[in-house]
């Protein structure tokens, strides 16, 4: 509650409800607001950071921010919902194309996840740890981070080295490829100005040419599989 | 506040000052309130916790806890180093074994590390990404957490792959093994009743051999390093 007054006298712009993109900034107000709580979410913590805190952050009243989100869990739910939806997206294309081999599929897969969690301006997966995030309304958000994780899962047994792999070591192996990926979270927070900051595309295909290597893949095969890899990102 | 009073009003013991361990759990009074913070800052979350719901979960006085820790920076800091202190003696200790290849010192110390972070009551390791963690207070922590990396990269840089390597991908290569094993964390946060918590020893050797796989460690030699990675624990 005191934040909120503290916020209320820096002098931040507080707007009208507005449907259109801001002229600034080329957003809609539902983007501005999901920015808003995404900086206050990760920079304040969850708990501290109220629903009038985002919506002045954002330039609005928080009456007008109820127009597009029904309170503070709405926001949480749909900014990791963000982190996930497209890497699934990206994985259910690739699961049909049958003609590249799953390492290659595996490796395209890892390398835009490690992307999506390791660029924008904040660091949105430290908001999976929360313990908030076990509340039911987060099932939907936990649903499609189960579904990414079985869609890796079935990429990797589709590897040569996965089919040779018994069916609990194969979990075990999808979890550790799973937590590489998603280990970059941790990574991005204890490097803040490191080197993948300037270039995040060549950290991403490293993750993923780690990841392959998980995954059993021996390294003479890798250069190969990444550049069919970047092929299918690159023409999905 | 509202926590607090309900907490006061679930009739859990209130005791007295204490420096003797408890008949009833052998643990020193400062052992309890670490359990008690470890619990509710992973259960509730760290904001939302007063020190006064810590004192009264460890069965203490508000006042009593003051006698052991300052306050509630003071708990966290000291659960935060709790999760690399043991890791980096370990590996300091590893680093003057010359006469062991640097692969198997490097698989040891991945065991120890993952076993410690996904081994115990509560997952500790999700309160590294909590915001208030950047604060001078935890300075300490984040530099033990560095020194650890350090080692990490340096046993890395003496394996036979990573004398290989350049200076950047050195580094790279070893924030990607740091977040292989930090990555346990997320996994279980994702997995819980998963097959790992009936074995978690199992668990951190397959991400051991996983680590040894990112640093890129050939197949075969697997077996072999594993071996003396786990002589090494049984006898440091």
């Amino acid at each position: 509650m005191c934040d909120d007054r503290r916020m209320s006298t820096t002098g931040r712009r507080v707007g009208r409800p507005r449907a259109q993109t801001r002229p600034d900034s080329g957003l809609t107000a539902r983007e501005e607001l999901l920015g808003a709580a995404a900086e206050l979410f990760t920079e304040r913590g969850y708990a501290a950071t109220t629903t009038r805190a985002v919506a002045e952050r954002a330039g609005m009243r928080q009456a007008s921010m109820y127009h597009y989100f029904g309170g503070k869990e709405d926001l949480l739910a749909a900014l990791l919902e963000g982190t996930v939806r497209p890497s699934l997206a990206l994985a259910l294309g690739l699961a049909a194309r049958h003609e590249v081999p799953a390492e290659a599929r595996l490796w395209a897969l890892c390398r835009a996840d490690a992307a999506l969690l390791s660029t924008g301006p904040h660091n949105l997966g430290a908001l999976y740890l929360l313990p908030e995030v076990r509340a039911d309304r987060f099932a939907a958000f936990r649903a499609v981070r189960d579904d990414l994780k079985a869609a890796y899962a079935a990429l990797l047994a589709a590897t040569t080295a996965g089919s040779d792999l018994a069916r609990e070591d194969l979990a075990v192996r999808a979890d550790l490829v799973f937590g590489l990926i998603e280990g970059v979270i941790l990574i991005r927070r204890s490097s803040p100005g490191h080197d993948h900051e300037h270039d995040p595309a060549a950290f991403a295909a490293a993750t993923a040419d780690a990841a392959l290597r998980v995954a059993g893949c021996p390294e003479h095969v890798l250069p190969k599989l990444r550049r069919e890899g970047e092929a299918l990102l690159a023409a999905p």
